[in-house]
């Protein structure tokens, strides 16, 4: 788009969005606020000012290590401290803090360490396994730097050439000049993992991060009387921007260390010592985490506290739950790597509260919400014809804004991720109500594309599987002459069943559901099995493949 | 100061900051969310959603009057949403609003029109007579636009040619595509007045007003639960940037109309009936509006309500009254046209709140606060030589940052008002205490500076007159040829006392309070009058003039 240049303004419009700024600000107005990190055994408790000289000292000894502006330095490490140290240090000495995702297989990971060009990583001791796994794989990196306590030569490893984090921050000088970054500048980078190709970069900058973490800011109406909860892992979507966040406003921060999904108690635990008040996570961790509340003999009061929540819809289960026992409020949220990541948020209009009935109110707070200020959000079509805001018309969710990347990084072929008037495409697929709530029904790709309107592949498996005879289905579209696509669905009758439904059944269940004549499948088959991935999703690539020439020679 | 480029980042780092975004925002989030007027005998209320078709209609209406992008557009009118409107339709446009201060001269407001080369001038009808005084003055105006809800032809003027605003916004469309501005273009421009010379022209840009307009919602915890009052003149520092940055937040926006200082009840009675939550003002508005209070039967309840006040520092009589009699809390924050506005604000730390005597959190209220985040703030000394922040160095404030004017438009000669490094000199002196909290003592120019130290003249007339003999006092920097300058004292005695006291008597009552010996004046002159301004201030100007040779020749 073309930018049309108005009357001079007489502004420092050259001061640029820097990061380093953020964390200056904490060290100066909020220096003694806490940054508490959960240890094996104890907590570590200091603060902002504290955090700051340690940051110029890091800098000072990224430089030292022959570190320059530019370069990409790779982190694999828990929620503690030092990533939060790393968090401002390595950006802020004009290098690229690259978020290495402890999860991902040593090919995926290597991969993304080679594409990045990443010059050193820094590694926590307990994660040394996954570095000696990849070190052979990675071909630009010049050292290891360990993240221990203990004194470097009594950490076993095979890496080479390694370095102590504690050793060169303590051997660097304190004092430094930080210097002048272009806001346009990579301040961290992020890959994203679809499940086809390899891992996609993208790489955040420092004016998309500063604008973002004051977003969130406003949004989660953070201030420096909040205790923010930082459970979302810090090599995700830099922690979801929550620590910067949480920085620019002045907030005591709580870090979790390192945890395990199947043992979350010690988390609850932290949260009503620290007198959490706020904090980031999504259902996977929310749910395990009110089981063990539920199994408490005095619940913990967390009355007023924010809680957001990403990654998938949270069940009503879950909030109702949650805030029945603790007066926590679960608050929906959305967003991707692509996105830094937040799009939506999810707050009930006061407007909205005076006339909805409980039930309304709980069933709202499914939304992944609206879009927060500064983006540019809305549905299309498969032909990318902006769809109404009724709540009913669907279509891919397309987004663009500052803090929403426009590209991958050296990735050719991805271009058309992307519209021409630059929004980002997102891959998913709902709608936008009235009030401009957004709610996701599928990924674009489980969609069908049927004379230029869109039949969810998602919506139409689980009416099937709510047909009392119906054990298992499949829904994917094949290729049709006349309707580009057209939906096929594979059942799978319960044993008991078999032989006594027939194709006009099952087309009657779904027609007494939501779906129109035209949104039928002509195809019903009747199966003895789904084929699923090794982690169990239906295999809908080989599905469609399978059936790619069913609707050949149709009009 | 050099911008260092580093790894280039994926993000949308060309999307512009624009402020028409802000109100595309609330149109499409908030729609329901009410902006209330108060007029003579009613209130006018409508919602953002009417206010954003009204301003595509504005910003039609504009370009048929033959406005083009970069144009200025003066307005002169009260706080109303039609000023609301103008504050994003005149921007959006592409154009510049210029804020035209309703109680300057004519030939001052002509100079500012005339300076701006404003085309067309928006004038509500009350305000007729100071168009009509400029309107020969200025050079530039090809029209006018009354703000009436009467029919053009029942409006009296000489002013020509005339259109009224709702007939060109009845006759304008409403849809529009929103010219992609650069966000470094200019937003609105405010003229500032010293005591000497033009007046001086400061442009923001839409960057500026959006960066700051994000800081104002974070630092005032603005939502969309809120209701805020926006009792500063909106023609004043974009009314301080609060009608933007509660449309930011969502919130609820009450508009207090015309109104005056002598009668500032039916301000209460509003605040009462629409359950403000925050607003803003100056302790010259919130006095009488207290002392209204203080006589209503029923003290109205404004609990957890915060009132940002400017201008001058609040007295704890005030602060404490209030919130002893409604439960509002004033919250003092410091800037200046220069700084769009807001430079500190203050809130008192978690940790000074736990240890702190009751005394002591009402007296810490009364200085100007800390920095907010995204600014630079420091003080130095007459060389420019950074102070520390202990409390009691005191310096001239210097400021930096995004919404920090870099010049004044066209105005040879200003360029002394900044440092080489960027920074805004703001002419306040003051000390910045460990914790950031910064105390504004004195003009710079009331100081004298001796030997590269400074003596604060304010302070020293104070001590004078706490003497029990002395009426009056005035102190001033004369030159000297060794220290620069050094004070003398002029010292009206009370006709009881006269001949009674002695200049030994009049050093030895400053040294036994806070002055050392150094700072002490060599010449105490005992005279009959202090020489005064129209407007009733020491006219140091005269004094210093009048005994600029009394120290040639000393050593």
């Amino acid at each position: 788009m073309e930018i049309i240049k108005g009357f001079p303004s007489t502004s420092q419009d050259d001061y640029q969005l820097n990061m380093i700024n953020i964390i200056k600000h904490g060290a100066r107005n909020f220096g003694k606020q806490q940054i508490v990190t959960r240890k094996a055994g104890s907590m570590f408790r200091y603060t902002y000012k504290d955090a700051y000289a340690r940051i110029k000292r890091l800098a000072n000894a990224l430089y030292g290590l022959g570190v320059k502006i530019g370069d990409r330095v790779g982190v694999l490490e828990w929620n503690t401290y030092r990533y939060y140290e790393m968090d401002f240090g390595i950006p802020g000495s004009g290098a690229v803090l690259l978020q290495m995702n402890l999860r991902l297989s040593p090919p995926e990971l290597s991969f993304v360490v080679n594409h990045a060009g990443a010059s050193f990583i820094f590694v926590d001791e307990t994660l040394i396994p996954i570095a000696e796994a990849i070190a052979p794989l990675c071909k630009t990196v010049k050292g290891w730097v360990i993240l221990t306590d203990k004194k470097l030569g009594d950490v076993k490893t095979k890496l080479s050439p390694v370095f102590s984090y504690e050793e060169i921050l303590a051997a660097a000088k304190e004092d430094i000049e930080w210097p002048n970054l272009d806001e346009k500048s990579a301040y961290a980078c992020c890959y994203t993992t679809g499940t086809t190709g390899n891992p996609k970069g993208v790489y955040y900058s420092h004016r998309d991060v500063y604008l973002h973490s004051a977003t969130i800011a406003l949004n989660a109406e953070l201030s420096y009387r909040d205790c923010f909860f930082q459970i979302v892992p810090m090599f995700h979507a830099m922690g979801w921007g929550t620590p910067q966040a949480a920085t620019m406003a002045g907030s005591k921060l709580l870090l979790p260390g390192r945890y395990t999904a199947d043992d979350l108690g010690p988390l609850v635990e932290v949260m009503v010592s620290e007198k959490v008040t706020v904090g980031d996570g999504a259902p996977a961790i929310f749910m395990p985490m009110l089981e063990y509340i539920r199994k408490m003999d005095v619940k913990p009061s967390f009355k007023g506290a924010r809680l957001i929540s990403g990654a998938t819809e949270p069940p009503v289960a879950l909030m109702k739950g949650l805030y029945d026992m603790t007066g926590a409020e679960i608050i929906h949220a959305y967003g991707a790597t692509e996105t830094t990541p937040l799009v939506t948020i999810n707050r009930l209009k006061p407007w909205l509260d005076e006339i909805y009935s409980e039930e309304q109110k709980w069933d709202i707070k499914r939304k992944q919400g609206y879009a927060v200020v500064g983006l540019d959000v809305k549905i299309a079509d498969p032909d990318g014809k902006e769809l109404p805001w009724d709540g009913k018309s669907s279509g891919e969710i397309l987004i663009r804004g500052p803090w929403i990347t426009a590209s991958y990084y050296d990735a050719p072929g991805t271009e058309t991720q992307f519209t021409a008037d630059g929004y980002w495409k997102s891959g998913d697929a709902g709608t936008i109500d009235e009030e401009g709530y957004i709610k996701i029904t599928d990924r674009v790709k489980d969609l069908i594309k049927s004379g230029g309107e869109w039949i969810s592949s998602v919506d139409m498996e689980n009416e099937l599987v709510s047909h009392p005879a119906v054990l298992e289905a499949a829904v994917t579209g094949v290729s049709h002459p006349k309707w580009e696509e057209r939906p096929i669905a594979l059942v799978v009758i319960r044993a008991e069943q078999k032989g006594k439904v027939s194709k006009e059944d099952i087309l009657a269940h779904l027609s007494s559901k939501k779906f129109a004549k035209w949104q039928l499948p002509e195809a019903v088959l009747f199966v003895d099995a789904i084929l699923r991935t090794s982690v169990g999703k239906i295999d809908k690539k080989v599905i469609r493949e399978q059936y790619k020439d069913i609707y050949m020679g149709s009009k």
